[in-house]
C-alpha cells in the first residue's frame, strides 16, 4: 500500500509538471541583507540572458550553471521598489518566479522591493491598515461601467459620523487603476503617515484614467460628473472644495492640471507630478489663457508641480512652471534627482499627503 | 509658436519612446464578433512566434508582416475566459499588449475573455455590484501580517443589522489571493447569481493559502484561529457552522478537505474542486481514518467534490471519492468534461454558490 501511495504520488507530481510544462521553481529575486540582489532564470536553450532594471544604468549579463539556471548578483541597491525585466536573447520578459508585476496595459515588468534597514514610508509596517476596495461605477459620460479603487483610512467607520476629505489620485499613461497601490503603495504610505500623525486621515480614490478611443477631455467630465458623485454617495465625505484634492503622474499629471485648474471651485488642492501636457486638452485650456489669478489663488490652498531633473519631461515641465508663474498663480514646486519613475512617484505622494487638508 | 509647440510635441513623443524602448502599441488580443481571436506580437528579431492557450490543443504559429508584427487569427472559440501565452523562439511570454494577467506566483499567462452572445454568469453585467476589499490581518499562527480579499454582496450595509453567511474560498497551489477574482471572477459570478435570485447574498473571503516554507497544516490553523476571528470581528457575519462554507481548487481543494472535514463543527458546507491530496496533512488526516459518519453527516449540510474527466487528478480524485463514500459520508459529486482549468473552476463555483446556505 505504501509503495502504491508512493507511485501515485510520483504520478501526481509528473502530472503537475507535464500539465503546465513548468520550469523548476526557483527563487528570484532574492534580496540579501546587504541590499544586493540575486536574479535567477531557468533556460537550457537561451544563448544570452540579462537583467535590466531602474536600479541599473545598463543591463547586466547573467551566467548559466550546468543545470540551466542563469543568475547574477548585483551590488547593493538603495532601498526602494524598482521595476525590472529580463532579456532572454531578443525577448523581454517579466521574471516568471516573481509574484509581483507592474500593473500596466503594455509590457508588464516585475517589481523588486528592497527593504530599508529601518522600515520605509511605503513598507508594510505594524500600524493600523486602511482598506482598499475595488468598486464599479456607471459612467454616464463614457457610457460604460468602469472600475475604481477606494482607500479608506484606518478607523473609517461607515456607521459613524466622521466625514473625510478625498484625494483623487490618477495613474500614468499606460498604467491602470491598480498602479498607485501595486507599484506606488499609496495605501501603505497613507497608513504610515497617518499613524505617525503626519497626514490627515483621508479617502484616496484611484480611478482608471485612460479613455480610448475617445478624446481625453472626456475623463475630466467623467471625474467631475460621475466619479465625484459616486464617491460622495457611497462614502462619508466632506463635499466641499477645501476637502477635495486631485493629483496624478505623467499623463495623469497632465490630467490633474486640466481637471484641477479648470475646476478650482471644486478642488482646492492640485498636485501634478511630472505632467505630460502635449495633449489637445491642455493646449485648449492653457495655450491662450487669461486666468483670474487673484480668484484662483484664493480658491487654491495648494498648487504644486513635482519633477525630477533627469525626467525626460523636465524641460517641458520647466516651461509649464514658468507659464503658470507668469500668469501669477501661486505655485509650489518640488524638484528632486532621478527620472520619470515610480520611485519618484512615491516621493511626490509622500510629500503631498503631508500637505493636504491642513 | 505653433511650430515650436509642434517640435516640442515630437520631442516629447521621442522621449517617451526612447525612455522605455517600447515597441509599438498594438491591439492584442482582438476578439471578433464570431468569437474568433486575433493575436498580435511585435518583433523584428524573432525567428518563430506561436500562441499557446487553453482553447487550443496545440500551439499555433503566427506569421510576420513587413513591419515586424506577428499575428494569427484562431477559429471561433467557446465563450469563456482562457489563459494563453506566446512562445517567442524558445521563450514563453505573456502578451505584452494585454492588460489582464493570470495572478500567479510563477509564470503569469495572459487571459482572454470571449464574451457570449448573451452575457455569461462571470461577465460584468448591469446588476448591482458587490465590493472587493483588500485587507491585512495579523496571523498569530504564522507570525506575520497576511493579505486577504473580502467580497461583500450588493446591499451589504455595515450600518445595518443584516448579518451574512460566509464562504471561505481558497485558490490553487501557485495562485494568489487575487486569482479567484482576477481569473475566477468570483465577484461577478456572485453579483449575477444574487441578482437572479439563484444565490443567497453572502460574504466571500479569499485568503492567501500558500504557506512556505512552513508545513501545510499551519494554514488550517491560520484559517480557523486567525482568519475566521478577523472576519467575524470586522464584518456583519452569521457566526455559526450552518452559515460557514469552505471551498477551494487543486491544492486549495485539498486544503478544503483538511480544513472542512476536521472542523465539521465549524463548517456545514465543504466544497472541494479537483483536490490535490498528495500531502502529509491529508495523509495524516485521512489515511487511517475512522470517522463518526452519522455525526458528520448531521453536521454537514453539503459535502461536494467536483472534478473534470480529463483533469490530471481525475484518477486520484475518483479514489478519494470512493474512500469518502466507503466511510459512509454523504458526498455529492459533480463530474464535468475538460481539464484542471480555471474555466472549470468558474463552473464549480457557479454550482456551489447556488447550493450554499439554503
Amino acid at each position: 500500500m505504501k509503495r502504491i501511495l508512493h507511485i501515485l504520488f510520483l504520478l501526481l507530481l509528473t502530472g503537475f509538471a507535464a500539465m503546465a510544462q513548468r520550469p523548476p521553481a526557483i527563487s528570484s529575486p532574492e534580496v540579501h541583507p546587504d541590499h544586493s540582489i540575486t536574479f535567477r532564470y531557468f533556460s537550457r536553450k537561451a544563448q544570452k540572458v540579462s537583467v535590466s532594471g531602474e536600479f541599473l544604468t545598463a543591463p547586466v549579463a547573467m551566467t548559466k550553471d550546468t543545470s540551466g539556471i542563469w543568475s547574477v548578483t548585483v551590488p547593493p541597491v538603495k532601498p526602494d521598489i524598482y521595476p525590472y525585466s529580463f532579456w532572454v536573447d531578443t525577448v523581454q520578459i517579466a521574471d516568471p518566479n516573481n509574484t509581483y508585476i507592474f500593473a500596466n496595459e503594455r509590457f508588464k515588468r516585475s517589481i523588486v522591493d528592497i527593504p530599508g534597514d529601518k522600515p520605509l514610508v511605503h513598507s508594510l509596517q505594524n500600524v493600523p491598515h486602511g482598506k482598499i476596495s475595488y468598486r464599479y461605477y456607471k459612467s454616464t459620460t463614457l457610457g460604460t461601467t468602469r472600475p475604481l479603487l477606494v482607500y479608506t483610512p484606518p478607523g473609517y467607520d461607515p456607521t459613524g459620523k466622521t466625514k473625510y476629505p478625498v484625494l483623487y489620485l490618477i495613474h500614468g499613461g499606460s498604467d491602470t487603476e491598480e498602479t498607485w497601490t501595486k507599484v506606488g503603495r499609496a495605501n501603505f504610505i497613507a497608513d504610515n503617515l497617518i499613524a505617525q500623525g503626519k497626514a490627515k486621515p483621508m479617502i484616496i480614490v484611484m480611478p482608471y484614467g485612460n479613455v480610448r478611443p475617445s478624446p481625453m477631455p472626456d475623463f475630466t467630465k467623467d471625474i467631475v460628473n460621475d466619479i465625484i458623485p459616486y464617491v460622495e454617495a457611497n462614502y462619508l465625505v466632506q463635499a466641499d472644495s477645501k476637502s477635495r484634492a486631485v493629483a496624478g503622474f505623467s499623463v495623469g499629471g497632465g490630467q490633474t492640471l486640466n481637471i484641477g485648474l479648470t475646476n478650482t471651485d471644486k478642488f482646492a488642492y492640485v498636485c501634478s507630478y511630472a505632467p505630460f501636457t502635449a495633449t489637445d486638452e491642455f493646449k485648449k485650456n492653457f495655450s491662450d489663457w487669461s486666468p483670474n489669478a487673484d480668484q484662483m489663488n484664493k480658491q487654491l490652498k495648494l498648487f504644486t508641480i513635482s519633477i525630477a531633473t533627469e525626467d525626460f519631461l523636465y524641460e517641458s515641465v520647466k516651461q509649464n512652471i514658468a507659464m503658470f508663474k507668469d500668469k501669477k498663480l501661486n505655485l509650489e514646486t518640488l524638484v528632486v534627482p532621478g527620472g520619470h519613475t515610480w520611485m519618484n512617484c512615491k516621493l511626490y505622494l509622500t510629500n503631498t499627503l503631508q500637505q493636504l487638508f491642513k
